[in-house]
């Protein structure tokens, strides 16, 4: 496998084909700096009117960049000609709200009901915090972002329900604002946080066991701050139980040909 | 009939209540200052997927504010209680795309799959513009907003498809940017402009005939701004002939309970 740290400035589209060869199974944290990645989610057409609803309703963790048509693989949006089905290191395959089982390649279970939405990932917003000498935990660590599951409840739609997932990067309290401005201009990939500080008042009792991805290092006088995470979906999967779902595995991401900066809204 | 000026300050239940008993029928621009009003679009729930998805493809002119699931008329965030069936001043209804009839409640039309989509309007953003002491000229000349079809096409979902409708306000050029940095703050009522100055551009022919609503007077050297308009979805029906179709009759909005700062995101 190569290292994330040599494909910082890989295109987009070269990872997508390594992905697709086999060749990269990792989280895609830290790669093909500059460019949107997106959170996977893929629901039979039956339910894809309540969750288009859940994500309009939740904008901030389920913020929608693409959706696809029924049975539709190749995406126009984020990058033309990508295939759904193969081009993202890892997927997740839920039944009935259960994890059944972690697949590198999708080909064998598409069916053409399959409704595709892909929506915005907080590491796209992570190169901006970089740029502006905002330190990003994780990256420095080599590791995936912490993921927490909150108290704080989505906004229900339909048959989805759910509690909103979080994603956590410690900083130095003269950082916080600067950051909280930074992420604001980003509202296509979560936008501002959600939460700064005291993580029990989100029903997160410990943040060095988080719910997906690896704990980081907190530093003394750091502080939590939390962002909505594109893996709210699953976690509304695991509570909605619908009969299938298909998700990337948390932090093993869509990376898309278009640039942050052509979803920033200010 | 009870004079526009003198609304300017009404609450918007009160003005919801004038509605429902008949009691005003007349364009709702410049009443209740302060509150978001909203474009409504109903469609019956075989359309309703592809016209969500349209809109989450067309944020700019379909900027949803809330959507109700099959069957609900009365709205939650926007305005706890409120009727969707009566509490509009005229509603628009259309029939494989023509428009059939305008009529002042939808009781008798009303069917357990119908789904109603309420999308941002620019007059929200009117109000920031006013506190700014930037023009407003049909607020100035108490008329309906003019509005135009364009020749921009929207990005297509399923079956839905059609131009872009804009609103225009006609500004001196000191003004321009100003007025582009106060409503690019309000993304979830049309945010900022779509195009600023000639017309031809964006296929319109003559100022002074709008599609819909009134025409205003452009003083010399002043420059027209269009935003992109929630009368849209009309626009679309039009061409996606639908079966059937309700909306409001443009400029005869919904007034909602939620501040325009509410839906600033920045």
């Amino acid at each position: 496998m190569i290292s994330s740290k040599k494909m910082i400035h890989a295109t987009p589209k070269q990872i997508r084909l390594l992905i697709r060869r086999g060749k990269w199974d990792k989280p895609t944290a830290g790669v093909a700096m500059g460019y949107a990645q997106a959170n996977l989610a893929i629901l039979p057409e039956r339910y894809a009117f309540d969750f288009l609803l859940f994500c309009q309703r939740n904008p901030k963790p389920c913020p929608l960049i693409e959706v696809l048509e029924p049975g539709k693989f190749q995406t126009d949006f984020l990058a033309p000609g990508a295939d759904i089905r193969t081009d993202i290191p890892k997927y997740n395959v839920y039944l009935k709200g259960k994890l059944e089982k972690t697949v590198k390649e999708i080909n064998s279970l598409w069916r053409n009901d399959f409704v595709t939405f892909l929506l915005g990932c907080s590491f796209s917003f992570e190169e901006a915090l970089l740029r502006a000498k905002i330190p990003v935990r994780h990256i420095e660590e080599n590791k995936n972002v912490p993921m927490y599951v909150t108290n704080i409840a989505c906004r229900p739609a339909g048959t989805m329900h759910g509690p909103m997932v979080v994603s956590m990067r410690p900083l130095p309290p003269d950082k916080i604002v600067r950051a909280t401005q930074i992420t604001s201009r980003y509202a296509a990939v979560h936008g501002s946080p959600v939460h700064i500080g005291d993580p029990s008042k989100i029903g997160i009792k410990n943040l060095g066991r988080p719910d997906f991805g690896d704990p980081v290092t907190i530093y003394k006088g750091e502080v939590p701050v939390f962002w909505a995470c594109g893996v709210t979906p699953q976690a509304v999967v695991m509570e909605a139980k619908p009969d299938l779902c298909v998700t990337h595995l948390p932090g093993h991401m869509f990376v898309s040909d278009i640039l942050n900066e052509e979803l920033a809204t200010l």
